[in-house]
């Protein structure tokens, strides 16, 4: 007999008193809140601009927005107008007035936080700003912590917390798989996944608390077998998922890349050229100065961050280069080392300095790029001398290149961007970039493990229910069925204000 | 005869002529250009924040947003909408989704351009803004210079060039007095001044064009006497609107101030205890930091900035204070002096380098203040012996302070801000803070003068009606009732992005 129909068989009030006690157990709450009966606002939009935006959000808004808002209309009151509409009109401290504004209106619960809405677009003066926050505490609202009207989209049951968490990486995204891995957890990719795996969970965990139940008579609702079948399927799920963040912690903090070499091999100035180039492709559209941070490219829609670069263009760098401390350091945190080297050096001396980073990355999954510099200086039989001489082990990378002739550039770019697994960053799988999903994800795979082995040696139902609550648990944590004001004041810390 | 009066009994077809003459020579005329047809768009919010709103703006609006936007309710295009309706959808790039956005409609001629206008509010990343510009490219906008959506407004009538200028000084005004000037003149208060002299001056030139067209038959349609007292009292209001420049300057660009003292009077110590008093005033509302000029302080809102003050802070400033040029130059570029002495300083000394300064600024319109510091290292006898012995002349101001022990900052305060004659700031008259505008009134004025000065010698109507051509032209530009693309372009050169 298949699992649902032996849960089919069950009477309904039996169902709903099982469920109840596996939701009590495995803890689904909503947080309530005394706060979420205040009305937020905040300024939405960054400094500088022509137009800036402030947001307001909660039952009260309407009203404590008629307080300083004239519309042209006089004797409409905002709350009276329909959802999705703009009012224009003046802001006013008394009989002065502040600025000519648009307002627009948003009804719950058919708005960003689910909640009623309020944006104020004025110019975007430091002044009015200001002016118009103060007004709006002053009638009533208070000012909106970071990340607080996607917190109260979340309460709100407006989108869960993994999307909740997607809207920080989106805003914080500046390349395109990480905007789209982002988009993709925003739209609930990763959540129809994660409550995939829930519900068969669940079901299963009805059952088993039923056995428990109903102990003594000892009957065996849920089959063991078909245990076995859907634990080791939920658990292949979970773990490729947390294998994922391989990939996704790529995606979202880019690839730490290590230039090491002697002095006056030319790090910088290779360096200082891929970082030209990658400025140069960015298109220029006025006013989009694209936020780029100090030394990474995008290559494919990746990022590649040089780590400690600050020493590579200090020109007066004359210590050794191997066996210092600083070095090993760099290649610990780097994923992908460059070791730079002169085509009139000797292919052994070369040979040993690879060896050497050879075997400190040794079996670490780092990867070597040997890049022989200054090939404009030499011969094409010198070149070809050296192809033959040096040794390359694995997935170790030789290339040729001028840096200071800006030839073989293109080769170092495509020679990093293999380091990534392309198939993954385009496929529609989806992708976990948030450690702290990785984390739940892990302890999942690790109850589902326990479960398994116990299986194996037929555990009795109460150890089993045990790791299956853990599990349960801990899926949700993830899509935030399950959470604690501390977790989400982790999380919600880290948004920027305005969101 | 009043002038009205002989006015009216001209023939209309002749008025017609008329009018349409004396607007042909005085140059009436509203640009018509190619760049119109097109439409335009740009990111309208600064970096950073939560969401970032991107404008757009021409007949073609709708159908250029209609390609990468895709509204929930899939069936309904951008055109068929309402005006001032926002409409949620996503915006995609093919198949690849970039964003969950609202979409603002505005519909010729309500809107800010008077053209068909979107606003699209998007996520605050910099990959996301970068990628909606680049779609709107590919889908036929433009990428929009400064001030483009303001110049749009003014091309089509939605507002004249002095309240378009206004839209820039809002955006930049920092302090309560340069906003409210700013926010009177974006509303039409300084337009409706200058029509109104405008006006009265074109009437005139009518009849002396009329005067002009008739002339063999010396007729004289303007009465003499009427036209004297017509033009010294536009006279007298075009001078009182060039005087309020000093003001408007004043609010605009604030109060220039030097402090000038022997080395460790404690020029610094007042200097840090003044800003970070000012600092601390302005409130903490998260997210607003205030975009303070380094050095400024803001009293009764008027801002005063402290000249070439990175000398203050050298400890090792030990040069002899008077007599150098550097202090010259400072003292040149300020409007108040302080001059910082010591309360242990012999009186006659001080006397001295008080009326160095004086004799500098004599006649400037500059004002001193002797600033005393240190009391709280003397006894009160010693302060009345030095108020008795330290000369005072004209509008000088003499205080005793002890900056370290913030003791009389207030009365240092209040000091500067009796500077600013605040009857003007805070009344209702219109205030020019424009230089441009300045230029064309002192124009004017001088036309009107000349015309005075020909009415007393009887001088023939045709030099008459060049000055009052002149007169009209230069009235004309402050509005923009007459341009020129070059004039266009300086002033909406110095907009900024997005407005």
């Amino acid at each position: 007999m298949l699992l649902t129909d032996r849960w089919l068989l069950i009477d309904e009030s039996l169902k709903c008193a099982v469920f109840a006690k596996v939701f009590y157990i495995c803890g689904n709450s909503r947080l309530s809140d005394d706060k979420i009966r205040r009305d937020y606002m905040c300024p939405a939009t960054g400094s500088g601009g022509a137009i800036a935006v402030i947001r307001l959000s909660g039952s009260q808004s309407f009203d404590i927005c008629d307080k300083i808002f004239f519309p042209l209309d006089k004797n409409i009151k905002l709350a009276d107008h329909k959802g999705f509409t703009v009012i224009y009109g003046d802001i006013r401290s008394g009989e002065e007035i502040i600025d000519d504004v648009l307002v627009s209106i948003f009804r719950a619960p058919h708005s960003y936080t689910g909640e009623n809405s309020v944006e104020i677009s004025s110019h975007a003066s430091p002044y009015i700003r200001q002016k118009i926050l103060e007004l709006l505490i002053q009638s009533g609202a208070l000012p909106a912590q970071p990340g607080e009207f996607t917190q109260r989209a979340f309460m709100n049951g407006k989108m869960d917390l993994s999307q909740a968490e997607a809207v920080a990486d989106i805003v914080a995204s500046s390349t395109r798989s990480a905007h789209r891995v982002a988009i993709n957890q925003m739209r609930g990719g990763f959540s129809a996944e994660i409550e995939k795996l829930r519900s068969g969970l669940l079901n299963f965990a009805s059952l088993i608390e039923l056995e428990l139940d109903f102990g003594e008579e000892d009957v065996e609702f849920a089959d063991r077998n078909e245990l076995k079948v859907i634990i080791s399927k939920v658990k292949g799920v979970a773990e490729n998922l947390a294998k994922s963040f391989l990939v996704g912690n790529v995606i979202k903090n880019g690839i730490p890349v290590a230039i090491i070499g002697k002095p006056n091999s030319g790090k910088s100035t290779l360096l200082n050229t891929l970082l030209k180039e990658d400025k140069a492709i960015v298109s220029e559209i006025p006013g989009t100065t694209r936020d780029t941070i100090e030394d990474t490219i995008v290559i494919d829609g990746i990022e590649f961050r040089f780590i400690d670069t600050a020493g590579l263009r200090e020109t007066t760098d004359v210590i050794e280069m191997m066996g210092i401390k600083k070095t090993h350091e760099k290649i610990d945190q780097a994923s992908v080392i460059m070791l730079i080297d002169e085509v009139t050096d000797d292919a052994a001396l070369i040979n040993e300095r690879a060896a050497a980073i050879r075997r400190m990355i040794s079996g670490s999954g780092k990867r070597l790029l040997i890049v022989i510099n200054k090939v404009d200086l030499s011969d094409p039989e010198r070149v070809s001398e050296l192809e033959k001489e040096i040794l390359t082990s694995g997935t170790d990378v030789l290339l040729f290149i001028s840096a200071k002739a800006n030839y073989g550039l293109d080769q170092v770019r495509s020679a990093l961007g293999e380091v990534v697994e392309k198939e993954k960053l385009n496929s529609d799988e989806v992708i976990i970039t948030n450690i702290r999903h990785y984390d739940a994800l892990l302890k999942v795979t690790e109850s589902l493990a326990r479960i398994e082995e116990g299986l194996g040696n037929n555990i009795p139902e109460d150890l089993i229910a045990i790791d299956l609550r853990h599990a349960i648990h801990y899926l949700g944590e993830i899509t935030g069925e399950i959470t604690t004001d501390e977790l989400l004041g982790n999380i919600f810390r880290n948004f920027c204000i305005g969101k």
